[in-house]
């Protein structure tokens, strides 16, 4: 690369574009085979449904402890794959840059999306690069869109949560958006909460494939946490969920953070979480996979379907009374993804 | 909706992000299913190679002659499927909106991305909505990703041009792009140009079954224009082609705003054109379907593949002489698209 920062020119299509796609990103990313710059990538033919599911990622700063907007990118795009019970097999990186953003920090986000893609077993195989003028951007937003594949049976979605099913997840909850938010308002934390971003695809495929019908919601609470993400598949299966306050796995830091600031962590973000809606008899089975799984070592049941009463949530508290859950209202933490 | 403008809670994850799917996003683009809002789309087994393909729009302004941002990323992402053979089965929608966007614009851009894709005959399925604060972004930007299946066995490679090869246009280049100029700089040109933006794909396919394997590559001249594409291709095919000056067509108004600005409407940006590589004894056929089709009123055979030259192009000028067309150096019209 002859210059060190992003120009307008790199958005042009012409010269500079293709230097900037040959000599920084399609090596960085390594997928994007130079030799075959059609307009679309081919994929060879699939067995089984297919999944398709689109993100777009514009989360304040771009690094943030334990991850930057690239690996958040894929592991998002390949959990939302997963969550409907696909197998990824095709990513689509769409890049919008501001004129300016320096071309090392660019290369590190272009390499940990080559990695985090590599992790989770998936191709990058088609991209589009843009560029903006100082301003009108900030600093780079990616969109990573994916293709999977359904060769099994389950049927896995957020209205097919059933009475008497036990809600597990894979871990402590929050921690995404507090490493961002400590991050980016440079707070001095006693301990360093670092972003819990992961791929899921790998731990999901087991779940389906030990449970089978068993195994009837899946999803990742992102953005409006864990309550959020429970009040949306309540409405969805037309169910009443209950949640106890005391199962829920959070990080020591992360809830005195919370605590400082206010914040409730069942409305904060994770990156590496789910929320799995199992058959009572499974539970078991299923808590075991998840402890057993490098992304589940903090799992736990934290609550179950406990009636017919549509598009409620519940949560019973440490000291035994009864919170109603509502969706998160306004906006707690802008860009935090 | 309660506001007339988007918030940053709009994009919280939250209930004014519901509100905003429910009231106004899903409404207007209708294919996305409100009952099933799962993290992905699941589609019906398809059989054939799977064409992948996503791009980002930004340009700027969002509302110009003949279109706007979004049906120009409908059509886009149709068209870069269509050149490689595919038909578009299914398109995702990711938005990233500045706070403040007047909610009745964000209204009409959905609008016209329905009637876009209903017109190509493609179901937007899934998609995403961020929003950024004041003064992070400009406006809207939209990636639209798709997906496409090959049904056929006609090779489509801007690899696969060969020497002899005749080189067609449907219609005026330039259009798109000094219709976006001339709008942003609120240039009052004599007559109105309007962009050319217009889906390709049906226009594709009946190329495609006429023609068989005697139709060998296609690309849509976007940013960096025709010259731009006919470089590309002359590299990946390791040819050379001759282009005639006095066969481009252009529409008169675009050629007395390129001549006023001093612009070549060689590098300036079409988004409704196609050029079509074809077997010499295949021209005038693919000739007749593009002039009797709606989107290919003025097309022409413009050029040939002359040599192995390779990653050679040329225009013989209208006085006789030779011309070396290289790739757009640097930045001619920013965010064109």
């Amino acid at each position: 690369m002859r210059s060190d920062v992003i120009l307008l020119g790199h958005g042009s299509g012409g010269k500079l574009s293709h230097e900037l796609l040959d000599e920084l990103i399609v090596p960085a990313l390594s997928g994007l085979g130079q030799s075959d710059q059609n307009d679309a990538a081919v994929l060879a033919a699939q067995q089984g449904l297919l999944a398709f599911t689109t993100d777009s990622y514009v989360v304040d700063p771009i690094f943030f402890p334990g991850g930057n907007i690239g690996d958040l990118a894929i592991h998002g795009t390949v959990n939302d794959l997963a969550m409907v019970g696909a197998r990824p097999i095709a990513i689509s990186v769409g890049l919008i840059i501001e004129e300016g953003l320096a071309v090392h920090e660019l290369r590190a986000i272009l390499e940990s999306m080559r990695a985090a893609s590599r992790q989770a077993g998936v191709a990058i195989v088609t991209g589009d690069t843009k560029v903006v003028p100082r301003g009108k951007a900030d600093k780079i937003f990616i969109n990573t869109s994916g293709i999977g594949v359904i060769d099994h049976d389950v049927q896995i979605s957020g209205s097919n949560a059933r009475v008497g099913d036990k809600i597990l997840i894979n871990g402590t909850i929050g921690d995404h958006g507090m490493a961002v938010l400590a991050s980016r308002e440079g707070l001095q934390l006693e301990s360093c909460i670092t972003t819990d971003s992961a791929p899921l695809n790998n731990m999901v495929e087991v779940l389906v494939e030990k449970l089978g019908n068993q195994l009837h919601a899946l999803r990742d609470p992102t953005r409006g946490g864990v309550a959020t993400t429970l009040k949306e598949i309540a409405v969805q299966s037309r169910v009443e969920i209950t949640l106890q306050e005391t199962l829920l796995p959070i990080n020591f830091a992360v809830a005195g953070a919370c605590g400082i600031l206010g914040l409730d962590p069942l409305f904060v973000a994770n990156e590496g979480k789910l929320l799995a809606f199992v058959a009572p008899e499974a539970a078991e089975q299923a808590l075991s996979i998840m402890l057993s799984h490098v992304h589940g070592k903090h799992a736990a049941i934290i609550g179950e379907v406990t009636s017919t009463a549509a598009g409620k949530v519940r949560l019973r508290t440490a000291i035994g009374g009864l919170r109603a859950i509502e969706m998160l209202a306004g906006e707690q933490l802008p860009r935090i993804c």
